[in-house]
């Protein structure tokens, strides 16, 4: 019995999935009972680095969401359309769906996951999220018994090489983004990586599997790492700290310790040297599942290339294909489709409800130039403790320029209120700028 | 629907799982459909910290594996017998196993799991190894496209707070022994954690799972740690080491590159200090998994304790449930059992080879102690050369009772040739002793 896949995209995952398909040895002997039946390209002339029978290329993606001989679809071209209607298309036709498209499930998930839902097949998304690391099935089948409190990772490789190479080498944002670019590390349009958005896809992904529930990517806070200076690294590895891109989904327990609202956001963060995140450099990713009753688990490893793309992918398709072979039709529903596994299956209709970013308690960095007169680090503690702000550290950590470098630390305070403080303070006289307020991990984090 | 669960055992782990399963809000709404029908205690009049109707609790652990109402028992109490007994009395009887015993299963995996293919049900095991951290699923399921070629982990919590506590106090194995068992994290007979016994368990289940195939685990080499003194930490510390326990599971590419020959051993090791598993202290767990094509992922957490490891056995629960929810009968196999989902059924029924220890090839750290007269030092050299065992580093650390202690580091080098060595330098007039004899994290492991 052999399982039929088709293959809508033969890039860098795409060629890598082929690669382990095509070379079963020593790997689950259930690699043996799938074959690549169909592979869809955008040009059947373009040199290959894997070797298949040309007869199975086609640049028909239509035809093969609809060849009845399939049972897998794999998405591996990336981005919203024609994605998007692919995968809806493969799942009228009753195919299961293996993705790597975070754009693609962090915006249509609802559209996508109903459809599945209604045509008794599943759609598996490992590789969306962390690439090669094991996170969504973890949450969906070893964690399930656990009440998520909340989850926090570095999930973008790019970002987190810039900040690294930022803060080894002591240079600016600019100058290691176009490094990065020339070597493969950043894309000529670094927009998705640089501003966040693509952490935002995943934190999203992995917040509704942590709280069953859907997300509004809309409602998910996301600021990038373009304005991170290397003056910030400097002054944040002095205090202890190192700055990263932190994507964090966790129950909002400041309304209620049982709180069904949650905080999703992506930010730059200082964190504690010490912090198990903090050590996670380059291109590599690590997520922090903190539950009850497991307390805390992280999995580390590469969030992106082909290799470990491919490997979630292929672990996906084979778990789809286990299914199968114990007999998917088993139990039907009144409409006769499939009763699918519920902890495989996308089960929750439900929209989470996610704090407004102004009423979360957060710490802050914030770093100002001033002249250099008396009393206006007194200006400026009175002027937070007028907004109930409370401050834990404030350091005149230098000179630029004849002005004083002045670092404020403070203790979780309601981002509200910090805002006011500091439109208060952008009028003060001895205060000339601003240059960055960062988030910092929270004691209580 | 409600999928009938008997409990054998409500000590720390089956307390935890009553736990959850009596609490089921904000977890997966597939909990909603687990019972708990009957537990199986020693004594019903000990107070217990949960409440359970009394009536279910039963001291007659053969009627509870024999119950017709039960789907699933979970065995948690751990030990050789009656646990073995029990769970393959269950399994004749048609019921899944959820299990957290790592001995039971190391010792007598063979017999478990051709029962239990036999009589078409699973026995799962995740809190069998690293309590609460994923890590069998993971490699059943999410790593199952890889070629895996090593693994290495520490998995015992005992021995890696009394390393950790050694090293961060300086103190010696036996004074920190007898503090850990004044403050719980050491057993009154410490012999399974401390000689690595328990860790030799793991890997062995581990190594299984990993390269698909049965292990004696009488072949698994295991070394434990009350070798290690102070000196051994202070002296590994100034060359960039620190000592931990390891567990390693490994293809033995000194042969052939593609071998299907293992490494499995348990022994303390000199690991760099950037290693990833360096930073992992306390009774914190962790494995990290090299597959091909994945690279190196990691998984850490706590490696015991009562809600980490009812988490997962809870999972393991939940999985067989979800598995039944879809219909286990659905394709039965010629002998009228069902047929098991590939991913999650131990297939493989073969032996591994495992190598000899005296054949591998690992570098090692040696401490002499020695008369202080020139020329030992060429002495040593020398005969390490004699027998083809090639030194990285030799290095007088100290002095101690007017004896130069020496430190040799070699490459990695055959371990029969460096026994040989060493045989012949304990002859030589001025070494007085060799106090310690540890192996050191090769460049290519």
């Amino acid at each position: 019995m052999a399982f039929k896949v088709g293959l809508l995209g033969l890039g860098t995952v795409g060629a890598g999935t082929a690669e382990i398909l095509l070379n079963p040895a020593q790997r689950h002997p259930l690699l043996q009972d799938i074959e690549i039946h169909r592979v869809g390209v955008r040009s059947l002339d373009k040199p290959r680095s894997i070797s298949l029978p040309t007869e199975i290329l086609t640049t028909d993606l239509e035809s093969i969401v609809s060849d009845p001989a399939i049972d897998i679809i794999v998405e591996v071209i990336g981005g919203l359309e024609p994605a998007r209607s692919l995968i809806l298309k493969a799942i009228e036709h009753g195919k299961h769906v293996v993705t790597a498209n975070k754009a693609a499930i962090a915006r249509y998930g609802d559209e996508i996951f109903t459809a599945a839902n209604q045509a008794g097949v599943y759609v598996l998304l490992e590789a969306a999220v962390a690439g090669g690391i094991p996170v969504i099935e973890p949450l969906k089948q070893s964690l399930c018994a656990n009440r998520i409190q909340a989850l926090m990772g570095i999930v973008n490789g790019t970002t987190n090489y810039i900040l690294t190479r930022m803060q080894t080498e002591g240079s600016d944002f600019e100058l290691v983004l176009a490094d990065a670019q020339r070597l493969g590390y950043a894309e000529a349009d670094p927009t998705a990586d640089v501003d966040g958005l693509d952490a935002a896809d995943k934190v999203a992904i992995l917040a509704s599997l942590a709280f069953g529930g859907r997300i509004k990517l809309a409602e998910v806070y996301c600021e990038g790492i373009r304005k991170i200076s290397a003056a910030d690294i400097t002054y944040a590895d002095r205090l202890g700290f190192v700055i990263k891109l932190l994507a964090t989904a966790k129950r909002d327990t400041q309304t209620a310790p049982d709180s069904d609202r949650l905080q999703v956001r992506v930010h730059p963060t200082l964190l504690p040297k010490s912090h198990p995140l903090a050590s996670v450099n380059g291109v590599y990713n690590a997520i922090l599942i903190q539950g009850e009753p497991v307390g805390q688990v992280m999995f580390f490893g590469p969030g992106a290339g082909s290799g470990p793309t491919a490997s979630a992918v292929v672990a996906d398709i084979l778990n789809i294909a286990a299914i199968l072979k114990v007999g998917r039709d088993a139990i039907l529903r009144a409409d006769g489709t499939p009763l699918l596994d519920p902890l495989l299956a996308c089960s929750h209709q439900e929209y989470c409800t996610i704090a407004p970013i102004e009423q979360l308690s957060t710490r802050f960095y914030v770093r100002f130039l001033a002249k250099d007169s008396p009393g206006v680090i007194g200006n400026l503690g009175t002027c937070f403790g007028n907004h109930n702000v409370s401050i834990e550290s404030v350091v005149q950590i230098g000179m630029r320029e004849k002005l004083a470098e002045i670092v404020v630390i403070t203790h979780d305070v309601c981002e509200g209120n910090f805002r006011q403080a500091l439109k208060e303070i952008e009028t003060f006289e001895a205060i000339t700028s601003i240059p960055s307020v960062l988030r910092v991990l929270g004691t209580e984090d």
